[in-house]
């Protein structure tokens, strides 16, 4: 393999970015070679404000099917590669769009969504998010979610979910689950890391990590592309080769007024600006390496100089969510 | 005060209902002597659903008008009273209404709604329900909620709620809550009874108990009246005779299918009938004693027999409510 066929080979996927899409920000996967990306739906909108949503991404494949196309199954995100476009594939950063409503689930994933968290910062119907002080785990409904999740073949995130809450999910799914966005703890203390012990039920289960570029979850602007990849070194130690990917947390042209929303949603006068009060509550500032998504390649240099081989860098930059998505996306 | 002033005077509060109105359910409202009764709008529907079962009451009060009326505020109950109607507290089983969306609270305040519960029988996004096995307590947006209802004058009631959430409840809200319709556990070990020391914080915070006629709350059918007034007199004993009221829970023409939708809701496939598995999992059959709301006197007499003043027996007998909901129904 000469180092052209395997940057052309290459299928780059970011399993999660919450940006405000445009046509620019289309381009940038492009020009960072991105072959899927699993795009955020809501935060906290209910059933029919997620029909909106999903309505302004048909319109969205409508006027920029030149570049992007719709992804329900790995097939899509290998023919998306062949045709030089970029998969999207539709998430959920909470459960609030199945309401109370079991039925739901199936619904959504006919429409397409294939990755739903079981809570975001809040307690939800399902779980404790990682902000609430106390974790009573998954509630009855939230089984019943589970094993249904299962069934159609929606996948399980609990990236924002808090940790027994985390595990007890990995252990009521008969499916493998993920975390898509966040880094280990032992990288960097922050609300929305993870610990080693629920990194380890991840991994042995199945799952998948999905490494995290936001700020607040890599211990600033200032940590360096030598780092990040540091922490991904020692985490395929821990974890192994097959069980972690990228998972940006991109997120592009987003007010602050919809940051107040991404907090506080309707539910509290108030605002939390949780980690972000340190840096003045507003949105930070991302690092030199990753700006945009058209740095994609900074990341895949950075493993290579790091000294993963070319294979095991294809399956960091892409390669285990496809085969983590062959599965997971297909139903029982 | 003879005999017959007493029961000319005498103000009857029924503090929870779930009966499925007609003409002749509120004619035995009437028949009963009730002078008001706080009715169940929903039990998982939503905000819009809610509107729905708000105006089907509209209906009721224009169709039925020479007979019920409707409760805002104790002065509202006092006029009932005066005009020999009887009046209609709008309440919640279920905080399901509100969804996410704290301004939800002062909507339906303004819509009169006056009472809700935290949360059904399930985790809610407020706080644990008493089917649920793990009980976190009050969420973040519990916390606002339980402040918002201290506001506009909203009661937090916390029949079907968990014991941890539910002593959480009465530690933040400012003002006194309710247990509408539940009995001491020390009387009979049902999953819905409250521990003593829970009532007694309950109490203790100026908040009140309402006992239930329900079967599986009394410890069945043939549990006799003479036993139900006797709880009273324990518990008068233990919370004062201020803290005590009646909530019968009170069932009438309801479906066997409304049974599965007050268990199971939407959120799940399969039906858990709870404590009335070992009856057949139907709806039980009520005591002699108290078949409808019609039979009121029984109780009326029943407390007399027991020895209770008369002064203390219109107490019991809604006395105590009309005090509690004067503070209750009025903002802060």
């Amino acid at each position: 393999m000469t180092d052209n066929s395997f940057h052309d080979d290459l299928i780059v996927i970011d399993a999660l970015e919450a940006s405000n899409w445009d046509r620019e920000l289309l381009e940038e996967l492009r020009a960072g070679g991105v072959t899927a990306v699993h795009i955020t739906l809501v935060f906290w909108e209910d059933a029919r404000a997620t029909l909106d949503n999903i309505g302004h991404w048909h319109r969205l494949f409508e006027n920029h099917g030149d570049i992007i196309m719709p992804v329900r199954s790995a097939a899509d995100i290998e023919e998306a590669k062949r045709v030089g476009k970029t998969g999207i594939i539709f998430g959920f950063q909470n459960c609030s769009p199945i309401e109370d409503d079991l039925a739901l689930v199936q619904v959504f994933h006919e429409l397409g969504v294939r990755i739903m968290q079981l809570t975001y910062n809040n307690q939800s119907l399902i779980g404790a998010g990682c902000y609430e002080k106390v974790d009573a785990g998954i509630s009855r409904f939230g089984r019943q979610v589970i094993a249904e999740m299962n069934r159609v073949g929606m996948l399980i995130d609990m990236s924002h979910s808090a940790e027994l809450t985390s595990l007890q999910a990995i252990e009521i799914s008969e499916r493998p689950i993920t975390i898509t966005h966040a880094n280990p703890l032992s990288f960097h203390k922050g609300i929305r890391n993870k610990s080693d012990d629920l990194l380890k039920a991840l991994a042995e289960s199945g799952g998948m990590l999905g490494f995290s570029t936001y700020p607040f979850h890599i211990g600033g602007t200032d940590t360096t592309l030598d780092a990040f990849c540091g922490m991904i070194v020692d985490t395929v130690e821990k974890l192994g080769i097959d069980r972690v990917g990228i998972g940006t947390d991109m997120c592009r042209k987003l007010t602050s007024g919809y940051l107040d929303w991404m907090r506080s949603g309707r539910w509290s006068k108030e605002i939390d600006s949780g980690e972000a009060k340190s840096a003045g509550g507003g949105w930070p500032d991302w690092p030199a390496w990753f700006q945009t998504t058209a740095d994609f390649p900074n990341i895949t240099q950075g493993l290579l100089d790091k000294g993963f081989s070319q294979a095991d860098t294809a399956r960091i930059m892409g390669g285990n969510w496809l085969e983590f998505f062959r599965d997971g996306f297909a139903p029982r």
